[in-house]
């Protein structure tokens, strides 16, 4: 039984507290005082850090301060405590990415991202752990409402960091479910940009990764996505992420689309009279809810995006095999058996398999524009249920599936190129099950908007 | 005056060589062997080498030579010497991208290109000097032709190398026109790829840059394209180079236009003589012509296309700019003041300039789609003539512009992401100069026939 109430859980938040910034009642320096003694006792059960630059981060607050008190912040996260994910690169961290081939990695540079968010006055605060390279092999990570359970992956870290009041906002990054799963087990709200919204520096290995923030309400998450955006932009050839400075207001959707995508056969009873009632909720308030079931149209859209998980994890594994196969020369002892068991998968597949992986991705795409018109958004799990219990794998067995929980429910929205905010309107034992807002590419603000109207409106649903 | 004439000159060539491995009258290794005596002669000179790994390669090509001989070679470049451009990574010889921030650089792995050389037998030998980071500040390399003047950049080194004969084949790379201008002055055929026609591995940071081979005869550029292709693939997200594994034959083409893009003005009587030559000769061939004079529709479209210069730059600029400003800030003294100039022009542009640039380059793509059907492909100048004297900045005036020679003519291709092979058809002063052959995307296989049966039977036009 897990601790998470989703009706008292008061989450930490930055853009309220700015206010006081500007008349000296509180301090950007005071505010990271208080993360850093929220580590200090949580930190030894969560382990959400990989590294720490305390040194760097009060003095950045300092600076911070200051802006504050002249009256000139340099954006309105001018300094929000900020954890990266340890997949991106810091100047003043190392970079390590959950994996021992990586250890003592220190490029002194800074991701895209990272650099932003510097340029915007946010005190950038800590590596946060990964799963390894971003895959699924596990961290030391914990779930802050069940210490059994994993907190989810790959941003392992920095729904862990956020969901225990440590920071108000955390940099996470998807290829199949990577931002949305852990929001979702951590009770995070997190937005996943369309595919190209926010610049991923360094890291434009594959073709359907993302970078976006979690964070402990809607408008700390808008304002860490665009004032990254406003900076870095988006990825070389794409748009990059639209919208106003300030956080979407509340908007009602007339209509939505509830996906029951491959997958949904493995949610528990629980969770599906969990997800029903909440559906219940919504379509009480005057949303009209289309299915599979009652729209033949949302059906034959759900056939298309069918074998989302055999067409990102293809995509994603040939992607990253001649990364990961270097790698593996220059540190055979330094990859997981996992990782090199999803190597193997990629490199006995051929051009012409992932040729017809990016049609099926395509196909797809073409037909989630197609059916644009019928409703304002799409709405589904986050994650199956629950977080589960992770135990480690046992030695000389064949390897645990799925540690970091399951990814399956995320597959659409990466492989759609579509922008997603999670938000934490449900619970099932006392553990968080967060709820997906998905709409077309480019109408993250919207999405955001729905999603905020949804969590301001409904009420959450938990079951023992 | 230069020494080209291209009716005497013989290219290396390596396709022809391989029936005397498989007799025993020839060997990978004494093909090799040559290779080297031929750069110790000209090397001094042309300087066309940033690093070499002489024991690798006669390593490498005794491996092949016994593959020949037992009658199982991997492919028909097994045993090719292939030189890699210094930008691309190599586990055996440093990186250095002819920028002192990178001196003495050298991560040990392969770049998915020089991977898959080396999957298919092919000897990987040296780093061929490139401009500073891809860009327009030139390394100390000379035209083989003329040491006076530039061998074109920034893929300096490899198209020197290629047209002194010291390697039958290279590898360069283009964002702007960095493969097919130092082509178009060195005299050699080249193939600038579909944009993602071949796996860029680390190098993804711009929306539009490839990587491709230069070599002495079309057999040896297709071979050396479609191995790497059919190893790595294309960048992700890109179906990847197609084709046959046998160079195409020569196909006639019924119908081409003529481009006379921006920058036409900027051509010597003396250049325009020698192509309007060649155009007539293609003519008397039995080929029609179209151009924006005739007709209204290649009007059209080269209005389109009439800001490429801008468009391109722009577009790279913006998404280098990133890592030049990190560079920089890490590198005070280590970047050029010719990249630090194009790095404030980047900084000065907004995410909403970045957006309109790539708006621009969308609507060019659609217009050249949309003409797909006039002709069978475009044929234009690969530079604006033969390759200018360089001599180097004046200390306190301003940097000389251009100092690798024009790009104007290759920016086209490049926003279209269309693919072209470069072919030596012209000269003058005894100067190379060459003729693009341009295709719509995915159709490299067709443009490589239609440049081979241009090479095949149009007399190459000279003027001294």
């Amino acid at each position: 039984m897990g601790t998470y109430d989703p009706k008292a859980f008061q989450a930490l938040t930055f853009h309220d507290a700015t206010e006081r910034f500007r008349d000296g009642s509180d301090t950007p320096r005071d505010y990271l005082e208080r993360c850093l003694a929220t580590i200090a006792e949580k930190e030894p059960t969560v382990q959400a850090y990989a590294a720490m630059n305390e040194e760097g981060a009060r003095q950045a607050a300092d600076e911070a301060t200051g802006r504050w008190r002249d009256g000139c912040p340099r954006s309105p996260i001018d300094g929000m405590p900020v954890s990266i994910k340890d997949l991106l690169e810091t100047k003043d961290m190392p970079t390590q990415m959950g994996c021992a081939a990586y250890e003592g990695n220190f490029p002194k540079r800074d991701n895209a991202a990272v650099w932003a968010l510097r340029e915007a006055g946010a005190v950038v605060f800590g590596k946060t752990v990964t799963a390894e390279i971003g895959g699924a092999h596990p961290g030391p990570t914990t779930n802050p409402f069940d210490a059994s359970r994993t907190p989810g992956g790959s941003s392992s870290g920095s729904a862990a960091a956020v969901a225990s009041r440590m920071v108000p906002a955390a940099i996470g990054s998807q290829v199949g479910g990577s931002i949305i799963r852990p929001a979702g087990f951590c009770g995070n709200v997190a937005l996943k940009p369309t595919q190209g919204g926010i610049n991923r520096g360094e890291r434009q290995a594959t073709s359907m990764s993302t970078h976006g923030p979690h964070a402990g309400c809607i408008e700390d998450m808008w304002h860490v996505a665009i004032e990254i955006a406003k900076r870095a932009g988006g990825d070389r050839g794409c748009l990059g992420l639209f919208g106003p400075d300030a956080p979407p207001a509340p908007a009602k959707p007339a209509r939505l689309i509830v996906l029951e995508t491959q997958g949904w056969e493995r949610i528990d009873a629980s969770t599906q009279a969990v997800f029903n009632e909440l559906v219940g909720r919504i379509e009480d308030s005057g949303i009209e809810v289309l299915t599979r079931s009652n729209n033949g149209l949302v059906d034959a859209f759900e056939r298309t995006i069918g074998n989302a998980q055999n067409v990102a994890s293809g995509i994603t594994g040939w992607e990253n095999r001649w990364n990961t196969r270097n790698l593996v020369d220059q540190y055979p002892t330094g990859v997981s058996e996992r990782a090199k068991s999803v190597l193997a998968r990629a490199e006995a597949m051929t051009p012409a398999d992932y040729r017809a992986l990016l049609i099926e991705r395509q196909s797809a795409q073409a037909a989630h524009e197609a059916i644009g018109h019928l409703a304002e958004g799409m709405i589904t799990l986050a994650c199956p249920g629950g977080a589960p219990v992770w135990a480690g794998d046992k030695p000389g067995e064949p390897l645990a599936p799925r540690p970091t929980g399951d990814a399956v429910f995320n597959y659409p929205s990466s492989m759609l190129f579509a922008p997603v905010v999670t938000v934490p309107l449900m619970a099932q034992g006392g553990l968080p099950i967060g709820l997906q807002v998905m709409g077309q590419p480019h109408t993250d603000a919207q999405v955001t908007a729905h999603a905020r109207w949804l969590l301001e409106n409904v009420a959450p649903v938990a079951a023992s």
